[in-house]
């Protein structure tokens, strides 16, 4: 643990991309640098890839091969799958969707309000869950092309309901999609079992690359693309594709597969771990979100009595995330967790640890110490700070007294 | 040369990347993991690492780092430049292209055209070139939003007047970009002798991974996002960036400025030997597009009385491209190469032979001489065929001689 390679607890944020990942990608990036689309043979084993990687990429999820669209990550994916459905022809001009989902469903879900289009921004409880019965309300108040609900929160880790949700949208004859971009590759994500007819795949979040991400298109679902040009991807992504991205993903898609169930399981051991080292070292530091209905690797906390960028400022031999936005000097609380009840000032005590695969126990106990030590060590300068504050002010206020009057 | 390993004259298609621009990503697809949007050090140097591509990507250029916008490939930076234009409001719903653009042009001008956009497919002339004169009386009977002209073709490599062209744009009043994926490392490409307001860049064009591109967008230049999500990109495109593919495509560009005029001197060698040789040994064979101004690693030929597809089923040891597309089974003439009013068959016989910076003279000897006799060959097997034709039917006309009367 050093300031130049602190402990990663970021893995939410990104993850760093497995060895067998980078050794699959390599002959992609030296030898085999066909175009897909060419007919000679150094196309043909470009081809070969993409479609070993598509039916892994599939397996993982349950899917048919046929049903994965590449595209350039989780946010295209999101894209594909909202604009896409809204792009159809005679949809309802509504989607429901909720208040905590990531930029890369909100953002769509806003432009397509600038059209004219109405979106139900649905709420979540103090546990950051969506429920199904404001889901199905909101389908019998409008009709919707598109019900949008992600499948975990990338802030607080909560896991949605979503096999209750999707069938809320299918009762209604209505879309539903999920990004999976933050579940995939640590809880079991299998499209049959949750019910949803579109789910969004970001390859980064899942120790294969940045700039490769996949759709999952149930058969049958008719979506339209947002960006146009040759007749990639059954048309619905143009674009020479990415190979050696998409070898990284799919071999990503095939270790996660392989190893989820253990993975899962140490990883959250390591984050219980933390979490109870934090709690006997730090009073009334609490949990954001469903305690139960988590992530495996996600621990959300808030401290206190503190912002939660000093204390990250004071541990800089952790790589962690404040899970607020910056923007230009200033510091706005989470909206997810204002969302989810907590008030600004709490929100903005809370620290996002996230786990990977390559955390160990001895990186989690040093994490808690660090973290301890340094919530103990601003609370104590805030408390000196306001014992001095209240002497400065003693003596101020002497001063004054013994000032003649102004004149 | 074996089957398995053929001559690669196919870098239109697609190029090699670089040994040095894998080096230069590998560190970013192992240690340097993070997220640049990450407050760390991990999001730090990733940050850094971008910064640093977008300057050498400028540099190329001849713009400022500020106005490059990291894309997933030329494609998207179509995308981009020409609906992010169109997008803007007040915008004039018209659009001025030629007929040879590539589908990453031609696609989204086409959906506007479905969206009640007009739009002016100016021709070429049998050079294949579009005349600046076209471009501003098009704009002299219809106001536009946009000109979009591609710098070079794919098929034939031949260049546009991109400064003539994209003075009438200026002169009237009107944005241009130009399609640069094809020129950009080939030739010099510098934005302000061009004059061009949006450019293009791939990657996987230019020695660079597939799944990066770049479009360059003059500074007081405003478009929209096409894609929706979080503010990356100056807002203009959201998703984590690829780091790994930028750095490499940030060090192609690098390499490519340092190193161009000697490369391209050295494949118009090497391409004019390549023709010389085929030119002594195949009689009638002819260049499609501007002998002159054309791509100094590009040439399209067109063999008489032979089918590319054909010939290139012949010559396995040769890695290239018909310039046709093939729509199962069947076969249509190139869409560039009739536009320039070259009959079906007449393009139906061309192949587009494009060099690369591993080429060799050793090489181009070689494909010289394997396409000169395969072409042999299949002329001398259609002469006896025919021949044997002409013998069998007139043994057929014998036979029926003396047959006896049907009953």
């Amino acid at each position: 643990m050093t300031s130049d390679r602190p402990i990663y607890l970021d893995h939410n944020a990104t993850t760093p991309l497995l060895p067998e990942v980078v050794d699959a990608m390599l002959p992609y990036l030296r030898e085999h640098f066909g175009n897909p689309s060419s007919g000679h043979v150094y196309g043909r084993r470009a081809r070969d890839a993409v479609e070993n990687a598509r039916t892994q990429v599939a397996t993982l999820i349950g899917a048919a091969p046929e049903e994965i669209v590449f595209t350039s990550g989780g946010t295209e994916a999101n894209n594909l799958a909202i604009l896409g459905v809204a792009k159809m022809p005679g949809r309802a001009r509504h989607v429901v969707t909720s208040v905590i989902e990531h930029p890369a469903t909100a953002e769509p879900c806003c432009w397509l309000q600038r059209q004219g289009w109405t979106v139900a921004w649905l709420p979540v409880d103090r546990a950051g869950r969506v429920r199904a019965d404001d889901v199905a309300g909101a389908l019998a108040e409008q009709r919707a092309a598109l019900v949008s609900v992600m499948h975990a929160n990338n802030e607080t880790g909560v896991i949605q309901s979503i096999a209750d949700v999707a069938r809320a949208a299918r009762d209604a004859e209505t879309l539903f999609h999920t990004d999976a971009a933050q579940s995939l590759g640590k809880i079991a994500v299998r499209v049959n079992d949750l019910g949803v007819d579109l789910l969004s795949i970001a390859g980064h979040k899942l120790y294969a690359p940045k700039g490769v991400g996949a759709l999952y298109v149930r058969k049958g679902v008719g979506i339209e693309r947002v960006v146009y040009g040759a007749g990639h991807e059954r048309g619905l992504r143009p674009g020479t594709e990415n190979v050696a991205s998409i070898v990284g993903l799919g071999t990503a898609c095939a270790i996660a597969h392989a190893t989820l169930a253990d993975e899962s399981a140490r990883q959250r051991r390591l984050r219980d771990l933390l979490w109870e080292r934090i709690c006997a070292a730090v009073p009334d530091v609490a949990i954001n979100g469903d305690p139960f209905e988590r992530l495996p690797n996600t621990l959300n906390l808030r401290f206190p009595g503190v912002r939660a960028t000093e204390l990250l400022a004071r541990t800089p031999g952790i790589a962690a995330s404040t899970g607020s936005a910056c923007h230009e000097g200033g510091e706005s609380p989470s909206a997810v967790l204002t969302a989810m009840g907590l008030d600004a000032d709490t929100a903005l005590g809370s620290v996002r640890l996230s786990l990977g695969r390559r955390t160990t126990e001895d990186e989690v106990v040093r994490c808690a110490s660090v973290l301890s030590v340094a919530w103990h060590s601003i609370r104590r300068q805030a408390s000196l700070l306001s014992l001095r504050r209240v002497s400065e002010a003693s003596c101020a206020t002497s001063y004054l007294l013994v000032e003649p009057p102004a004149r």
